[in-house]
């Protein structure tokens, strides 16, 4: 049993997480681009987004009288961790990428799609705006990248086929 | 260095797969589910999709003279059985699992995605037909689940909040 109050809390903490997750997966991403310069440009401004959503949730946390789970935190840098390094071994690792990065958004939209309707149900109109405010950021991000997956495979394919070439970041 | 049939059927193979995953999850999702009605029916009618797509993509892969990936196909059903083990033991399991299946098909358009640019690369009008085919069908169950997020949330909530009732599942 619990109240609407305590599983908000409870998912702004796994949304603070999830954003620890999410910035450690896009500077490893961003570091290994070289040859997808729009898509590289791409991660490197929602990083910046990231640390924004960050900080708003931080806040909401701190306003329920809480703060961040560091257990939580830490779990999800290391599953960041283990999803670079073996990203970097395929030989599609930036198609691979881009789809992780997608569907990673689309983690985040759930998220937020939960937190806004618990927001409500909690009476926590602030938490509710920071929430639709994230998730306007993450549909864009996810949209983007879902636009640019058809043409990022194109450009992997043409290097792939292609002699003397690294195709895969 | 790779041709594109030879990318395309690489990621055919990963698709099967996936597909062995979602069958797994979903039936394990369905069997679990109680309190739920809405959401229980709508993935039964998924995993009758399902079985659709798996024989679909048999008949692409044996097309180009393969066939799917035994240890790709395991690994796949482990991996969802993990999942359905990890999820029932969550008090917020019945909402955690439909964010986990908008992710999963979310994981299915973004690979759709990716194989329709490779069929159209390697000139595979067939492939490319199918993909399209069961993109659509992944799309409108990724749009179900994500509008029917919030109402599912609220009445998790509802049910989270009163007392002798069971809200997870």
């Amino acid at each position: 049993m619990a109240t609407p109050t305590e599983n908000l809390l409870d998912w702004l903490r796994d949304a603070h997480a999830m954003e620890q997750q999410a910035e450690k997966m896009l500077k490893a991403q961003a570091e290994r681009i070289e040859h997808y310069p729009a898509l590289k440009t791409r991660i490197e401004q929602h990083i910046e987004e990231t640390y924004g959503q960050q900080k708003l949730l931080d806040e909401c946390i701190a306003r329920l009288g809480s703060s961040p789970s560091t257990i939580k935190d830490m779990s999800a840098k290391l599953m960041a961790f283990g999803q670079a390094v073996g990203g970097s071994m395929m030989s599609d690792e930036v198609v691979k990428g881009a789809m992780s990065g997608y569907v990673f958004e689309n983690v985040e939209i759930a998220a937020y799609t939960v937190l806004i309707a618990a927001a409500k149900s909690a009476g926590d109109s602030k938490t509710q705006a920071v929430c639709e405010q994230i998730l306007a950021q993450e549909i864009a991000m996810a949209d983007w990248l879902r636009d640019h997956l058809p043409e990022l495979t194109e450009a992997f394919l043409a290097r792939s086929a292609a002699p003397d070439v690294e195709a895969k970041r």
